[in-house]
This record gives C-alpha cells, structure tokens and sequence, in this order.
C-alpha cells in the first residue's frame, strides 16, 4: 500500500514481502540533567513492592549507598524488596531492621558477617541464594536473576550518568561488578557524593544505561573502603603455608617465563605472592598477566618488571587505587574475568590460584560460605570461578583451628566442588588430588605429598572431631555452581 | 523432591516453589587457540545459504576483508548471504560479481560509489536498506538487523580474540563500530593479519564475544585506510562557504565555553572546523569537547589548550592513528556516540555540527545518498543521528553543481528531514529554517539571512532547473529514520 509520510514522500508499506512503518516525524534528542535525589530516583524508577534491587559491594565495609536506599524504599512505603547486592558486609547491619519491618523479604547475593549470622537463625522467605562473582554475572545476563532497578555507587559521575570508581574522595577502583545491571535491568540509578564536570573522564558505567544520577552526602567511609588489609601476616604457621604454595607451583613446573596467575588480598594469598615475586625473580622469569584484586604488592612485582600485564578487577587499597588514577592498566570487568556463558575469559588458563577455606574435605571439597556451626558468614567471591580456570588450584587452610577440625569427613556446605581443586596445602603437609597425576607425577621427588586423609586423621586426633550440628529442618540459604545448578543447601542454625 | 546431586550433596528440586537443576558436575575451564583461516571459521560458524553477514567499514578504501569473506563464501559454495556492512567503498567493486554469482543477493548497510551504481541500475532481491551509524546499531541491538556471523576487522589480535584497530601496521583507529554485532550476532570471528602476545594492549573487542580469529596475510592497504583526505580546501567559493559557518554559529551564540561540537572530515567541514579553532582563540573560550572524527587539525585545537576533551569514535588520518596510540583519550563507540535508543549518548546536547549534502530541498529536507540522477552513490553515515543531536546543524553546499541545481524544490531521496535541519550555508547566502525563530531572532543584524526560497531561484535561474528524471518503478532501496521507519524510496535508474 502506498502511504504518504511525515516527511510528505509515498512511501511503500509493504516491499519485497517486508512491512515497513512510514517515518512519522522527526525530533532534536535534547538531554536534560539526570540528577535527583536518591528517594525521586527510586520513584521515578517505579519502585514498588515485590522488586528487585541491586547493588555492588566495591565500598566494602566503608558502604552506606545499600543502607541509604533501602532507607529511601521504606520512606517511599515499598515493602518485599528482593536485595541483588554482589556482597554485603557488617556495615550492612542495619539491612536486620529492614528484614524484620518486611522492607526486604529476599536476597539473592552473598552475605558477609552478621546479616549471614541473623539469616541464619531467621529464615526469610525464599532462602539466600549464593552465586559466584561469574555465576551472579550470568545469572543477570541470562534473567535468571533480573534486577528491576540497578543502584550503582560511583565515586564520581557526571549529570548525565557517566560513571566511575575510580577517582574522588571515596575512589575505589574501577567500577566492575555493575556493568550487567546497568545492562539488563529495567532502570538504572548511579549514586553518587561527586558530581563531576561532563564528560567523566574515566567511565566504566555509561550514560546510556543510566536513568538517573542520585547525589548523596556520602556515598562511604573512605578509610573503611580501602579496609581490605595489605598488611602481609607475621603468623610463621600462615607464612609456612604460604611458602610451601610457591614451592608446590614450582615443583609443578608453573613457575616459567609467560605464566598468568590470580592474586588476590588476605594473609595467607598475600604472602604467597610475596614469595612467588621473588621466585620470580630468584628464577629470573617474567610472568604475563596477574588477574584478580590489586595491591601495592602486585603493583611491586609489577613495577619491577617480573610480570608484564596487570589485569585486574578489584583493588584492594589506596596505593592501588591511587597507582591506577596515573596508570590504568587493563582493568577487567567481571564479565570479561569471569561469565561463564561467554566465549572467553581472562581466568580460562590461569596457571595458579591460592584460595582460601573456612573447612575442606577428603573429597577435596572447599566450604568457604558456612563456619562450622551452621551459620552463613561469607560469600562465595570468585573462588569457583577462578578454582575452575586456573590449572593450579591451591586451597590453604590450618588442619584445625582452635577445637574445630578445618580438614574433615564432610565440609558443612559445599562452594566448590572438588573435581576443580588441585591441593590442600596445611600446616600439616601437602595434599594434592589423586586426580591430578600430573601434578602428582610432576612433584614427585620435589614435595613431600600427605594422603588428605592423613590430614584429616590429624584434625580430628588432635580436636576429637567434629562437633555435633544440631541444626533446624529449614533451607535458608542455597549455593549455587556458576552455572545455575544447585550445590548445596543450607540450613537455620538454632539461636 | 529430594536429590542426590553429583557432589553427593541430598538437595530439594524446589524450594519456596523456585525449581533449582542438581548440580551435574564441575570440570576445568580451559582454553584453546581461536585463530584459524577465513574458510575454516566460516564453516565452523556453520555459514550457510541466506544468512547475514556483518562487517565494518573502518579500513574504508583499503579494506581486503570483504572481498577476502566473500570470496570465502564462495570457496564454501554458500549463496544468497545478506551483506550487513556498515559501509562500502570502491575497493568493493567485486561485490557487484558475487551479486551476479548470486553469492549475495541483499545488502543491509550504506555503499558508496561503484556497487551503489550497479545496484542501482540492476535491483536486488530485497531493496538495499540505508540507516544511519545509530541507526544501525539499534537496528542490531533490537534484532530488526540480525547479523549470524559477524566478521570484524582488526589491525592486532591476540589469540583468544581480543581485538584492536589501535596498532599495528593497518591501524585504523578503535573499533568502534562492531561491539553491537559482537554482543548480537549468533557467531564472531576476528580478522587479522598482525596476531599479538596474549593479552592484546587494546580491547575495544574482546574475547568474551569471539568465536573465532582469521588470520590473513593482509587486512587492508595502509596508505588508503588513511585516504580520508587532511587537506583543507584551497577553492575560496568552499573556504567562503567554511567561512560562514563560523560566522552563523558565533552570532547564534554556540561559540563560547564549553560548547560541544562535532569535527568531521572531508573539504568544507574540515575548513570549518579550521576556522571554528581560529575563532576559539581569538575569543579566548575553551570548547568542551570535539565528538566525531579525529584529524591532525582537532588534535593541534586539543593540544592548544582550546578544546579540553576528544570525544572521537574514528580516527581519519596517520597522524591522528599515531597520536593516539600515546594517548587513547576517551574513545566512544557508535553505540555511545549515537544510539537512538539508549539513555544517552555523546550527540545528545551537541552544539553544532556542519555536514554536506548531495541535494537540499526548499522544506529543508537533505540528500546525502543519491545523485540528483537517482543513482545510490553514497552512505548516510551519522548524518541523521549528529543533525538531530546538534542544537545547531548546519548543512553546507554549493547552491547548484555545472549544470545540477543543489537546492531545489525537493530532494530526489529524503536522507535527513528538514525537521532537524537548522540551516544551510551557500555560496550565495545563508537560509535558516523558518521553524528556528530563536536562531533567526539572535543572528539578527549580524548575518544576513536569505530564503530557501531564493536560493532555489537563483539555482533554477543559473541551471535552468532539475533535468527531467526518467526512473524505473522498481525500488532498489531505503532510507530509513533512525527509528527504523521508512524515510524515503530509491527507485531503480535505466540504464
């Protein structure tokens, strides 16, 4: 059918067996400013009950954007908020008092400390669902998991959404975690306590996923943010575990010139890749990438030359942070780090990783989510993610702390699976997977190797065992593999 | 239901009336090499009769890929392949015999030049459909364009996809057209003739989305990737025309700090933006930035301290290529740069832009597509998406070409309504569309404005008038708004 359009030309509706719409008017694309405060935000976003909302965790324990909009829902009246934070730590306290006024009724993200320990006891009405960093990625992207408003900390944003973490007062390195929400969820919120002049000139959100730029006081504590301690352990049994890690990825020959290795923060990890620089170095080798959270040690290593990329996706404290505001090497979203439904990933083929465990088990399981009384305390991070993409995957641990067997029959909860850790390396002795022959093959005469049921056998000598759990018959948490299936279950601790 | 899963873990298959999969078993994430031959990643990506294929234009006249990918489909025997570049140039003058083999049988994307002249003549199947860069991009981004295979050139790549236009011998620039065919089409592969250590420096496509890496010998010719001509036009009817432009955007008052406004390539544009620079310091104001397309004249504006970011999503010329590999300020991709259906983009609020024209018409209507002959010999580019971002969009021509009357009654092909169109610049005078009252009211006394009316008299008076045009009724092609309603028809010319 011929029409005539806006533009007054006869146009087709139908061409070659294909419909068309005839233009009908053209208009400017003006932009106005999208800053507001975080409240309007939230109702011009349509909030209301029974929503998802999410959040990432990069301000850590120095955090007051996640207490800050769920204070805005409750004076908006919204009820049954399900949370879709990456994490949530003790300055998330005041999330108990939401729970409790029926503010939030789900959540589905790891939890730190003691809203884990309330959850624990206090049931919500859909269990916690625990994903790893790549398992939340995809869930996000695939609708699994579907967040009807997105809130995105930014320590700095311009008006019309540009966004980063990477400068301002409250920097915490570039915004990593956000880039799915900004682009799956149905409206998006920057949150900011820094509005800079247009174009922000570092962007790792971008103005056209964002609907609105709320300005806040303080988006965080800037010294509680950069809390994660750089400090390396002075414990001898924690810097004898860290040793004999270098020694086992050396034995097992991954120490070479192009290596790629995850590093991350924390005591034993810290020191592991203290000792691994100057085997480096020792070795005179050159490493390729470091992935993972960045620290002034990493950026050591760096700077001396032993490893040529730095391909981070966290950092980790204010050198860091500071070191990457005048060198912004390669930063990797989580969805290039570690989605595991895409075609590649910086952790596909990382050489070695040195992760930690509350327990382990003779099958070679790793708990990192429950102690072992019951309670959920921590969040999965990307320990499966990058247990399954390094080649080495090292688990340290004491074989028991205090009168609590860390090496033991079964693990309380199961994060990651077995089949994907390659050593248990204690304070005890070395145990590496039976099957990982390779690995096994490749030590042999280097490292004396420990049966993990030996180190079990010790655990529970010298503590008597486990303690009995009594725990109720309610699931309040689930976790999951990062490819959406479940793992395990867990269930309420009695109080 | 209570299962056991592979983890030997008893979990429920429904909780709080949520389904959860068991878990079935963890294994390694590894990774292999992508990089193969053309011919190999084509069939793997199970390339087959009918479908899309999708390229970029950004090695313009010196690209090899195009013709390389199609020969390639040939060797496979494949047929009827819809082409989805973003732009064609004469180096493609093959394209018009896979047309003849029946190799491809649509075009969904601009043509420039000499397949433009054979489509015209010789109608496709389906109308060749014209979008602008936005438009484009949203067409990906909806599915109304679906590219199967996306086959994105690269001047390096490393081996797991990771891909730049950055460096290298047949630098281009960043990519910055295909991250949407990347993100959508069903299969990517990466071609290049420059594979670089793992991890490639520069990303603006990354592994996540590739499937495979085709490694040529060669991706293009350097010397005319770079042809876009740098050198400004010495024809004083143009630099008087250039000249004007300046002069229009200064008395409606855009020229002041922290205007916005787009640089582009190509003779009277480029004059402009030369003048606009002059204008900048003789004023002493300091633009915000230049978005568009980056040239050694808005690099010296830059480096004078005139102009405080480049906002570029191409780079047109060596020394711009050059420059950028020091320093890679704020690249933006056309997603960026102008999605229509984003939240925001860098066009949004642009102050002015100057563009060309094959044909203006009396209702302010534009022609950027086909020669008043009806001949397709040109893209739209961002012609639409910067005239309707732009505050001020201002059209420069000549006000009749030998014999041709540039402005006239109506354009032979609508390409950008006269909606948006704020003013045209002749070497007779300058019209402002009747609809800018503001415009008109604040250049008051100091341009002299003429009607669009008069100008079209002066054309007709000196040309005689359009020559009669004799078309066929077949419609070889569309121009689309970059809503993805129909502009206009393109009908077939005899030969």
């Amino acid at each position: 059918m011929r029409v005539k359009n806006a533009v007054g030309r006869w146009v087709e509706s139908e061409i070659s067996g294909k419909t068309f719409k005839p233009f009908s008017g053209a208009k400017k694309h003006v932009y106005s400013s999208k800053v507001t405060t975080l409240v309007n935000a939230l109702r011009r976003c349509g909030l209301r009950d029974g929503m998802t909302v999410s959040f990432h965790h990069q301000l850590r324990d120095g955090d007051y954007v996640i207490n800050m909009a769920l204070e805005a829902v409750r004076e908006l009246g919204v009820k049954n908020i399900c949370m879709a934070q990456t994490a949530m730590f003790n300055v998330h306290e005041p999330v108990i008092d939401f729970i409790k006024e029926g503010v939030v009724n789900r959540v589905e993200g790891s939890i730190n400390g003691v809203v884990g320990d309330y959850v624990s006891k206090h049931p919500l009405d859909f269990p916690v669902v625990l994903r790893s960093h790549g398992g939340r990625w995809a869930a996000v992207k695939t609708g699994e998991l579907h967040p009807d408003i997105a809130v995105i900390a930014a320590s700095a944003a311009d008006e019309r959404g540009n966004a980063t973490g990477v400068i301002g007062e409250s920097a915490f390195g570039p915004i990593s975690y956000s880039q799915v929400d900004a682009m799956y969820a149905d409206h998006v919120i920057v949150v900011t306590d820094n509005v800079v002049d247009y174009p922000c000139e570092y962007q790792e959100i971008q103005e056209r996923y964002v609907d609105y730029v709320a300005v806040v006081d303080q988006i965080g504590d800037p010294k509680k943010i950069m809390s994660g301690t750089t400090k390396i352990t002075e414990n001898p049994l924690k810097l004898k575990i860290a040793h004999a890690c270098v020694d086992l990825m050396d034995a097992a020959g991954f120490i070479k010139n192009d290596m790629v290795f995850q590093s991350g923060a924390g005591g034993i990890s810290l020191a592991a890749m203290k000792y691994l620089g100057e085997r480096l170095e020792e070795k005179n080798v050159v490493a390729r990438c470091a992935t993972g959270g960045l620290t002034k040690l990493i950026i050591d290593i760096y700077e001396s030359g032993r490893v040529k990329h730095l391909y981070y996706s966290q950092v980790f404290d204010d050198y860091s942070v500071k070191y990457i505001q005048n060198n912004l090497e390669m930063p990797a979203d989580i969805g290039h780090y570690a989605d595991p439904t895409s075609k590649g990933r910086t952790i596909d083929g990382l050489d070695t990783v040195v992760l930690g465990a509350t327990e382990v088990d003779i099958g070679f399981n790793v708990n990192v989510n429950t102690h072992s009384d019951g309670r959920l305390l921590h969040g999965i991070g990307g320990h499966q993610d990058t247990a399954a993409g390094a080649n080495l995957c090292i688990i340290t641990c004491p074989v028991f702390r205090k009168s609590n067997p860390i090496v033991r029959e079964q693990v309380t909860t199961v994060t990651t699976p077995g089949d994907v850790v390659d050593a248990i390396v204690t304070n005890e002795g070395i145990a590496v997977n039976p099957k990982r022959e390779d690995i096994i093959e490749k030590v042999k005469g280097k490292i004396d190797l420990i049966p993990i049921e030996d180190l079990k056998d010790i655990a529970y000598e010298e503590t008597g065992g486990p303690a009995e759990l009594d725990l109720g018959e309610e699931i309040i948490g689930v976790t999951k593999w990062f490819d959406g299936t479940l793992l395990d279950v867990i269930f309420r601790v009695k109080e």
